[in-house]
């Protein structure tokens, strides 16, 4: 597989340009995209060597996916030790993902190799999987369809009576049947999502709850604060889904807003303002530009628009965001925020999600998945960019 | 909120006992645990003293629903550092939870702390938490019972056709409409499972794949090998569930095996044998014994029944555990395992999960959970101890 070889040269380009003598990989969706495997391995990759893939547990189906010619098994830290003292594995830091990995893993690993120095190699591996190939940019492009199922589920069950979690296991089941994996990688070691994402409505769409500054909804229970609650709709509410779309491994992030039965008064304003917001962003997108002045173009709109109070959350709590990466997981650099000197290039596939959050009006968003082109960048769904008022026979009228 | 108040005391008295001046604790998990709250906090446990909750993000929701006093805003270590010398922390080592909070952030808590040594406090976590008071075993009662929808969901839809991940996908909406709290904690760093389980049938019911020696079917794409795959049901097949309850944060484990109409030849005596390989286990489970004798009942059973070949796995590759405890988290101590000198209590609540799993027939399964009584143990759900055959009118026949 041409793809995996040209990735392990390039990450181990990248390893020895950062003075490290090699890097050992562990986290899953690391080592799927760097081998091919999703089945428990480690990945040693030495500057210019060939990497060899350590069998966690059963090392006949990671034979068997992986695109890696060496895989020995190898459930601890000897047999690696062993293979790089083989290989000749030079002087200098060993690389390790230090932002995901338990620290008593990682200390495991520096005893193992004799207390050499272990420092991240994270940064590396997400720059180069923030540019994505052809290949990638069509799964994300499966995976973003896969909303269309979401909505046709909102559109049959949205209705006055039906609560948060009944209308999440809606959307749930139709997630599962159009091919979701059945869980969302997130690389924050303390962020976890359902699969069927956030769903809040009413009083609970200008909550902030459990860490991300979002529409994040409060949840079944105190000890897990966040999406569907057992709150029921009723006539003229407004609902909000925001999702991980994870289908062969690669994660859209979707967010509509709908109104059951009819718009809210005032609504309408802040919906065709949080859509403008977003066509300020879109505009903003193309090769070279910095990831900050994205979300500077979507700031000045919504300041030019009269709800830079309200947007990205209230009352003095904004999220420094306008969107962010996805692709192996639901976030991923670059950050389109303040400060963010990233430079967009072809290939980047990013959520771009302003969000207008009040108590006095809960909360309209919309999330769109994009692929940076050569002169700008382009739509990978096609559902409108709307808010939808849901009648009582199913039928789902765009907003503006 | 007395629990919570005589939990941290209980911690803090461990923590001064091992020799650690205070412990940091972090994990969701564990600060739900200790004070109550859901959202994103630290907790500062000083031996003796008054604990000290820290705000990550947004301190009022943590307010509202934490059980202790004392609620400062921090987002980084240095608020908590403040406090501590306010406090007048003494001489000694600080404890986090090293097994699961990555290495850059525990490295960050260290410096902050001035290069303070920081030692593993997880063990003295998990061991008091193994032990649940009367109101956690009531939450892991009401989170078994949960398996009545799913039992109830699979006889309806357990049909010749359909495919694994449609069912887990009916699966997934009775769940999340009972009650689940849509997503699953496990402390294994690498451990990752869909609210509806893993469920594998036919020739996936024996693959070992992505880490547990268990039923982990195969699912559906490489990126997340495990769960539910395409595969289409035929008559006479056996379905595999095994799956974590998490209702108010607590995890019932359970698992069944399902034939689809009719059972295939040779597999009554298996189920049998499951079952009595099970039997044996829950009349081992009483306080005072020790983890590994439960292990050791349910291997001897294995072997006077003739099926320790295929006993916890196969072909060599067995499962080094015939249970756990449960709790917040899906997998806890103690590991009902060979050598586990751990002696059970009263009030500990542990998975039994004896299966049989060969290529030639796949795999028959069944687990459930008990809670440790004053003389032995008591099954937190009513379901029959069964293989149970699905008719064409959603009938279900338990055998034995």
């Amino acid at each position: 597989m041409a793809a995996v070889r040209d990735r392990v040269a390039e990450f181990g380009t990248a390893v020895g340009d950062a003075g490290m003598a090699a890097a050992l990989v562990m986290q899953p969706q690391d080592v799927y995209y760097l081998s091919g495997t999703g089945q428990p391995c480690n990945l040693l990759v030495v500057p210019g060597g060939e990497p060899v893939l350590f069998a966690r547990r059963y090392s006949d189906l990671a034979r068997r996916s992986a695109r890696v010619a060496r895989l020995l098994d190898g459930p601890g830290f000897s047999a690696v030790v062993r293979e790089a003292e083989r290989i000749g594995v030079g002087d200098g830091p060993l690389g390790m993902e230090l932002d995901v990995l338990p620290a008593a893993l990682v200390e495991r690993a520096r005893r193992a190799f004799g207390g050499r120095e272990v420092v991240d190699c994270t940064p590396l591996l997400l720059a180069q999987r923030a540019r994505k190939d052809a290949g990638e940019v069509q799964a994300l492009r499966a995976s973003v369809r896969m909303y269309d199922a979401v909505h046709a589920a909102i559109l049959e069950h949205l209705r006055p009576g039906i609560a948060e979690h009944e209308l999440s296991a809606e959307v749930a089941r139709a997630l599962r049947r159009a091919g979701h994996d059945g869980v969302i990688f997130q690389r924050r070691w303390d962020a976890k999502l359902p699969a069927e994402g956030a769903i809040a409505s009413g009083e609970n769409l200008a909550v902030l709850s459990r860490g991300p500054i979002s529409v994040t909804g409060v949840g079944l229970s105190e000890s897990f604060p966040m999406a569907a609650s057992g709150r029921r709709l009723q006539a003229g509410d407004l609902l909000n889904i925001d999702l991980g779309l994870n289908r062969a491994g690669y994660h859209g992030d979707m967010a509509r807003t709908y109104a059951v039965g009819a718009l809210p008064p005032g609504v309408e304003p802040l919906a065709r303002a949080v859509r403008e917001i977003q066509d300020a962003c879109l505009d903003a997108i193309r090769p070279g530009v910095t990831a900050d002045s994205v979300h500077g173009a979507g700031v000045a709109a919504a300041r030019s628009l009269g709800v830079a109070d309200v947007f990205q959350g209230h009352d003095g709590v904004h999220g420094p965001y306008v969107g962010h990466g996805i692709g192996l997981e639901l976030d991923e650099p670059p950050v389109l925020g303040p400060g963010v000197a990233t430079r967009l290039e072809e290939g980047m596939v990013l959520a771009v999600e302003p969000k207008l959050m009040s108590p006095a009006f809960g909360a309209v968003n919309i999330e769109d998945d994009v692929v940076v082109t050569a002169d700008g960048c382009e739509l990978l769904g096609e559902l409108p960019r709307a808010v939808f008022v849901v009648d009582e026979n199913g039928g789902g009228t765009p907003v503006p």
